[in-house]
């Protein structure tokens, strides 16, 4: 049974946009990729481009939901305009520059009555379903998080992920995070935060967190590095009663007892939109804003040490 | 009709549970302290000393209820303990380190079925009920928040302000941004924030934040500065469509169209405690996380200056 796709328009034709959004929307035969909505004049072939939501909307092409591709900073705004056009919403991670924008978001399209995805690309890792079930239910021993990567091959000439409203090494590490709240059984929180930051910078290129929580045992630490270039590693390390689970290389691979597990090797963003098919189908939302509330608490109670001076 | 006065202990003994929650208690003719628990040797006259929660439970002394006037950072794990034995729990402003802490404590006061209070004491200043009246439905023009204090007058000698978890001068701020979200008819988000920390501190000690949000106006801003000596104020100004409103000495006295409106002169603790004692007999709870919120996006968000040394 054929089912009429959904017409998405993306807004924001970025990196990320470019390389895994508008590839996955296009091999999805639940989805028509309509329009681009962008300041530039680059944008997929053949797709029409819209200056603005207001332009794209004065255009009268008939839209079902629009993927926000543009920066944390201007998501809030730029929701506001899509929800009052009636229009379904996914958001990439994060889903706003702070937690009261990320609220707003979510009461407007509920509001609205249209279907909102907050995404966190990192949940849908091959791995991360099968960690899942492997922890559910289970006491917790241990949890430690290593998320180590060199910024400069990552985030080449991306100034802003260092500003106010860029996270800094929160950016990945945030992905560890959203994973890390998927998996486990408990209810981690940040009981204390070193965040490092570059003397000519305002966010942190490193940080070190300790959770605390209920069922949250005490060797329970994320260690997020920007400046790893030998040995880089997206790692999440869990004892539990059962034994130990290892979910490597962002959520691609799994070790449980140290051996590896079958976990296939389809990407992310693929099943991100399928995920987002079926909420606006089910006229349902998904918003989970745990991952950026814990960004938000080291933030607030984090102890900061200048560091070196860094330039990418 | 007379009831049984509800039986109540202090945890903490600081300066604030000494000149603010004991009178405020022993005033209130529904309320009996029975017990305080502290590590120290003092206590109000008469009242007996437990060194801890789990002390007090193993006396077997009657208990209906707790205040936890302990800091910020030692709140959620006693909270815990007075939850798990059955009692309602009042928290002093802020209601704990992090936002993770004091939702962790909503959730084990619903599981547990006991009133939680997470009291913002100045929204029971005597002008604050007539000011929301007075803007309740109404469009909003201008909002400016001038909270300007020397710290060195009212915080001498507290060192765990200037540290991580102290909120800096957010501790007074979050005052008046308890109020605002009290007041105002409708939501701010931190838009950008400015906060400058002293080169010798961890925490700030003046913050400018900019407010966005539905419905909220361009000019909205608040200046949090403790670096005053000479104009000390705590003044929330609001323009709105039908005129002007002034709610000055934190909310103690409140300008309409600048004249002076009459509003009694009743402290804020006796009628927090009165609050309480409602929620208590009703089996209800109020937690409002907003003004800790707005706190956590300006730190996750803010644009830190470093400034001059400071000592106290």
């Amino acid at each position: 049974m054929s089912r009429v796709p959904l017409r998405i328009a993306i807004l924001g034709y970025g990196q990320i946009a470019q390389t895994q959004h508008v590839p996955s929307i296009t091999a999805n035969p639940d989805l028509d990729l309509v329009a681009c909505i962008t300041r530039r004049d680059i944008a997929p072939q053949g797709v029409p481009i819209s200056a603005s939501v207001a332009q794209l909307q004065a255009s009268g092409l008939a839209v079902d939901a629009v993927s926000l591709c543009n920066t944390p900073g201007e998501r809030m705004s730029t929701a506001f305009e899509v929800i009052a056009a009636g229009w379904h919403t996914m958001l990439e991670k994060p889903p706003a520059a702070t937690l009261g924008a990320a609220l707003a978001i979510e009461q407007a399209a509920r509001d609205a009555n249209v279907s909102l995805f907050a995404s966190w690309h990192s949940r849908f890792a091959p791995a991360v379903a099968a960690a899942k079930r492997v922890l559910a239910g289970k006491r917790i021993d241990r949890i430690e998080i290593q998320w180590r990567e060199d910024v400069r091959k990552w985030h080449p000439g991306q100034d802003w992920i260092w500003e106010t409203s860029g996270f800094g090494v929160f950016d990945p590490g945030v992905n560890a995070l959203s994973i890390a709240t998927e998996i486990l059984p408990c209810e981690i929180e940040v009981a204390a935060a070193q965040l490092q930051v570059p003397a000519n910078r305002q966010m942190p290129i490193a940080a070190h967190l300790h959770f605390n929580g209920k069922g949250v045992p005490d060797a329970a630490t994320a260690s997020f590095d920007w400046r790893e270039t030998a040995g880089e590693q997206w790692a999440i390390h869990v004892d539990h009663e059962g034994g130990s689970l290892a979910l490597l290389d962002g959520g691609a691979r799994l070790l449980i007892d140290d051996a590896p597990v079958a976990v296939g090797d389809e990407g992310e963003y693929p099943r991100l939109y399928r995920h987002f098919v079926d909420l606006m189908r089910e006229s349902a939302s998904d918003v989970d804003l745990r991952p950026m509330r814990l960004v938000a608490d080291a933030f607030l109670i984090g102890n900061r040490e200048v560091t070196d001076e860094f330039s990418i």
